[in-house]
């Protein structure tokens, strides 16, 4: 219950910072696809192993300086099973390092099938009588609120059941989100201040030890503005925060993100942190190492503007 | 491109209807699940097994009366990969028998992410240059539109390309729906009105030979006045329509969501075939004769209202 742990780990390693695993395959280096093509066939299975390989290292090479790893499902989804696997184990493995998984999944239904995403990715799914196994075992989920609280409160009991978190879209970070979430209201507020209302309300009773709900906002890091009034609307929740880097936001940007206690937000990096070996003058083999650097230098940016 | 393969099926059945596969466990009759139980174990692969087994079994007692099934990826998703190649099967088995594969997954994120998503479902992906295989392989997809165009263009560009549709969320069926789908917007309108309007831009470049785009709209039985308002406002636009029958939503109600020309929207009934069994004199050994009487019930009776 709560955004506690989450809290923690960020506090742990001073870095409000998670790592998104969007893994395309261009973004592998070509000798982990070499191998795994060699290995399992140039198909679906080789692609999603070489992008478990290429996560695990990335892990490996990250754990120790960043809270939380974020995959985005849609890579993982478009390899099929294999890719579905490729995730599950990515999933455990980010754990088994100590990292908290946000799997960004922005899932939305009705109340039934709403608990049936809660119990796939939260959750534990019922096999017999007194017999309920994990499925996917991540530790926050984003989800979309379009559908009202029936579809949502599925979530929040598993927050509060297994001490998960979810973070519900909001005002998001790519400029085309103005079409709807920027349509104003009769009484004044846009569409996304009243999606900001509800998330206050679906996590109003799920307070923890710093403050902060079980239900956590997706707000882009491309707005500072209007994430600065968000801000205020929703001073018990927390943030995350996609758009940093590649899309344009900047450390500047996100620190309104942030509340006074220095807390409030985690700021995801994707392809900034994964591609960083096509950046600077680094070897293919040396994609880990990049990474971790780019990742310790992210920190160190965020962390000036928000001390 | 367009809605044009889901109308021929619906015209050649006579039948505007699509069963849901939503396979809790539950619904799955006791032989079944002993059988996989006993082959792969009282695990998630026993019981994505049995899944695939009852869906089968559906599947071959329905295709010759419904034009389409409705498999709903949470119901997957909850048996982690093993449910995921179960959701993979029971589409490449539905197709192969000749019904259209609409996967309920309310898809939605950011331009790139959107673009893995569709690639996902309904597209190809790349494993290298020249090569590329389906993940998935459905026909249609139900997405989510909050995020606006940038986020829906990667689908329906593969609309055009592999001649798919999508259905977006306008006018859900839950109770909740209204919360921030019937707030009232500066201009008189409600949210889900300047939603249907975007679903008109959407697929404005995509009719088909029956006057159809392939970008649908995802209309709920449960608000049969707001389904004839909407119906006035996308007039080019099939409406997927969820909440007949267990939700409350009956034939009387749906027939707002057709045209003139008794095309325009295909009616979604998941529990009530699936569980047809459990409510008639049935033996659980009839579950497949139950459905399929049940599916031609439910055919007559919403065909009797758009005479």
């Amino acid at each position: 219950m709560s955004m506690d742990l989450l809290i923690k780990k960020i506090k742990e390693k001073g870095n409000p910072s998670v790592v998104g695993l969007d893994p395309k395959l261009d973004y592998v280096p070509g000798f982990i696809i070499e191998k795994n093509f060699a290995e399992y066939g140039a198909n679906l299975e080789g692609a999603a192993n070489a992008i478990l390989d290429y996560n695990k290292a990335l892990i490996d090479s990250l754990y120790d300086v960043m809270p939380a790893v974020k995959p985005q499902s849609a890579y993982y989804e478009m390899y099929g099973v294999y890719g579905e696997k490729t995730l599950c184990e990515t999933i455990a493995y980010a754990k088994s390092k100590g990292m908290y998984v946000l799997l960004d999944g922005k899932r939305n239904d009705i109340g039934a099938t709403s608990e049936a995403y809660s119990t796939a990715y939260l959750g534990e799914t019922k096999i017999t009588e007194g017999k309920n196994l994990p499925a996917f075992g991540a530790d926050g989920l984003t989800v979309n609120g379009y559908l009202g609280s029936d579809g949502i409160i599925p979530f929040t009991d598993n927050c509060k059941k297994f001490g998960k978190t979810i973070f519900v879209l909001v005002k998001t970070s790519n400029k085309s989100g103005i079409e709807l979430q920027d349509m104003e209201l009769k009484d004044g507020r846009k569409v996304y201040e009243r999606m900001a209302e509800l998330v206050n309300q679906w996590g109003a009773d799920s307070v923890g030890e710093y403050g902060y709900t079980s239900v956590g906002a997706v707000v882009g890091a491309t707005y500072p503005e209007e994430a600065k009034a968000l801000r205020q609307i929703m001073k018990k929740v927390y943030f995350l925060v996609p758009g940093y880097g590649a899309q344009g936001g900047s450390a500047k940007d996100v620190q309104y993100s942030f509340n006074d206690d220095g807390l409030g937000a985690i700021v995801n990096s994707s392809r900034g942190i994964m591609c960083a070996y096509k950046k600077g003058d680094y070897r293919d083999e040396e994609f880990a190492v990049a990474a971790r650097e780019e990742a310790i230098r992210m920190r160190e940016e965020i962390v000036s503007f928000i001390r």
